[in-house]
């Protein structure tokens, strides 16, 4: 089945919005065993929609579309449609009774051009918005099943999982297993899966803020069994560099299962281990608290630090953020502490301190990287590390990412790990 | 000039990236008054590559392709310029004994594979990349210009500021003004922006986690005259509810601006508020500290709130979440306090306190929604909303978006905004 996923809005083309819903539903149909061979993007013009359409339909046996399904001027995917495929608009009053009844629910005034939003192409099949007032609709064109949803990804999200995925999920012809590594380059962990990979099967790997995600996928008969075989040898040859999901959920996982508390003190990370951490249920349980102590002040307040420690090291520093692990643990009475200090920048850089050099710890131990990139980027590689950290000690490998442990990684892949 | 953007890369049609980079693209290229046409994403696949290389030189002036320009055995960038263009690779010596260099400064271990990187197609011109061992190339074909850059953000975006806009920065045509808009629906902002702009411009509307972004778009020879005058009134039409840039862009400036101290207390957040704005350069003036008191006991040692409160009122109450509010400004000696606390879920939930339900404070004022969505959803909408409350009071709008303040907003645009 050629899947294809269209999204529409002139600000995705604008790179005003960064389309999640492409890779959102791409990864939902990776799950059911179906490959999107193509994504287009277009503006938010009547013809130019149409054109999509049509070559969609022309190419591809299912085309998801999100976005244009709003009230406004410039929501085309309902009139393209009606042109596209000849199915003059319908007005259905019950989906009017539905966009009414919500708007006096939320006490929000209701535009006249809400009605819009009770229209869909003849024979279509609506498609019931919980948490909006855009319906979506599915039809059938010949071979096509084309389906229209809003662009909002809390709208578009439960709109495609209960009432579109069970109508399309088909029988996998393909296996794919997933895995993540942390810590060693891109061309590495390259060269140690195709050496176990081989001509056996296809694979592929992404880069992101520190982690190599693997992908490898097999076909035929015996494709269970091949990708088992593989999968466990990849994951052997990665050593405690491998993890089996994203960084944040494995980790809040293993605190979890463990029963291990902890408590975070960021500085310049500014509340993102915080946060990723906190992005995964269940975490209240072992999450006693964090702090974020930009201040010198709040450092020695909140974290019982000697203000003569900061004078002396200064507040970036491997003393300092010793201090702020034994001490945010301390303080808030969990077992392990977890603490960033560094240079966000893009200010407050010096030649010994520059913008990027961050110090992490866990518990007694600081490693430090001086990270490339705007602020934002080393927030997120310093918040990346530290949660690495806290997975090496939780599966019993501290400093395996750091100083020490690089013989032994050597060994089990026969390269030496990054520094 | 027509301009493409095309990414390459199996992962981002597997949803397991977001393509970040396409938008980031498009932002820069609206900077500079360029428009993007077309968006291709294309698999790792090298005649599927060669193909959309060639549509994308059959229908652009400038095609700028990012990913592709790895070591490994799926970067076809590089190979499929070649086909695409008959160009021939050139081993560029130079390009080698940089890469070793930066393997030698890192003190990673070089794959053999990475001498790949070293190879240009004929004639091109190497673009530098600082942050990587990739280089990208820049060549002319015909009339059309072709710029290859490293998938990686941190890599790709200094290439295209340093190396790429510089040589395709063209003088505008157009003129477009941005503008956001919080706690409006969309239609009515929709109504408001038409009722003003009617058909002197062309605008679009985007709506992401409760801001509406408003974009209007001026042509002829008087376009930055009359884009000067609707922009204006959109703005006065808006009133209180009118941002000039993004929510945590905004309330960071005026903090810094007015030198307002600020601390933070998250319980459901869990230390976006935080994060969101440490996002922004020159926060740590103004920041005083933020703590994220998951548990019980944190609240109280933290933020000095009686245990019999939260006994009395529940963790997710009206009452504690002021206690928090007053309670992090006291302790931490910020002029005004900033807590949320609510059901992030997926788990407990109850009749009377579902999931979703928040209560977001500033100073001593609170206020209660139910947000709709899964946890990530519900982390977002509730720091957004504590964001614009902050927003609010320091625009001295106090209440604006809650239960109050409606009536001004009427008369204002004549309509009611949402509560």
């Amino acid at each position: 089945m050629n899947v294809e996923i269209l999204s529409t809005g002139t600000e995705l083309l604008r790179g005003k919005n960064v389309d999640t819903n492409a890779a959102w539903l791409s990864r939902q149909l990776a799950r059911a065993g179906l490959e999107v061979l193509h994504h287009q993007t277009v503006d938010d013009h009547f013809g130019r929609l149409v054109d999509a359409f049509k070559l969609a339909a022309s190419r591809s046996d299912l085309v998801l579309l999100t976005g244009g399904l709003g009230p406004t001027e410039d929501d085309y995917t309902r009139t393209a449609a009606e042109e596209a495929f000849h199915r003059p608009l319908e007005y259905r009053p019950e989906l009017w009774k539905r966009i009414e009844e919500r708007f006096r629910k939320s006490a929000t005034r209701m535009a006249a051009i809400n009605k819009r939003q009770a229209y869909v192409p003849k024979g279509a099949t609506v498609l019931p918005n919980p948490n909006g007032t855009a319906p979506g609709f599915l039809l059938r064109e010949g071979g096509v099943v084309f389906v229209a949803m809003p662009g909002p990804p809390n709208e578009m999200q439960p709109m495609f999982r209960d009432h579109v995925l069970p109508k399309i999920r088909a029988t996998a012809d393909f296996s794919v297993w997933d895995g993540f590594s942390y810590g060693l380059p891109e061309a590495t962990v390259d060269e140690i899966v195709l050496g176990i990979v081989g001509t056996r099967a296809s694979y592929g790997l992404t880069v992101r803020s520190g982690r190599v995600n693997i992908s490898i996928r097999t076909e035929g008969a015996r494709r269970k069994q091949v990708l088992d075989d593989l999968s466990r040898r990849v994951r052997a040859a990665l050593g405690p560099c491998f993890m089996d999901g994203e960084l944040n959920e494995v980790v809040a996982r293993k605190l979890i299962e463990t029963k291990t508390t902890v408590a975070v003190a960021e500085s310049c990370t500014g509340g993102l281990i915080s946060h990723r951490l906190t992005e995964v249920a269940g975490i209240s349980e072992v999450l006693l608290e964090a702090v974020v102590t930009y201040s010198n002040a709040s450092k020695a307040a909140r974290l019982g630090i000697d203000p003569a420690l900061i004078e002396e090291h200064g507040a970036v520093s491997e003393a300092v953020a010793r201090a702020m692990a034994l001490g945010v643990a301390r303080t808030s009475g969990a077992s392990i502490g977890v603490a960033v200090t560094g240079v966000a920048g893009p200010g407050g850089g010096s030649e010994r301190k520059p913008v990027g050099l961050c110090y992490m710890a866990v518990g007694d131990r600081v490693e430090s990287k001086v990270f490339s990139g705007d602020r934002s980027n080393i927030k997120e590689r310093a918040a990346g590390y530290a949660l690495n950290m806290l997975r090496l000690r939780l599966i019993g490998a501290e400093g395996y990412a750091g100083k020490t442990g690089q013989a032994a990684a050597g060994k089990a892949v026969g390269v030496r790990p990054r520094r």
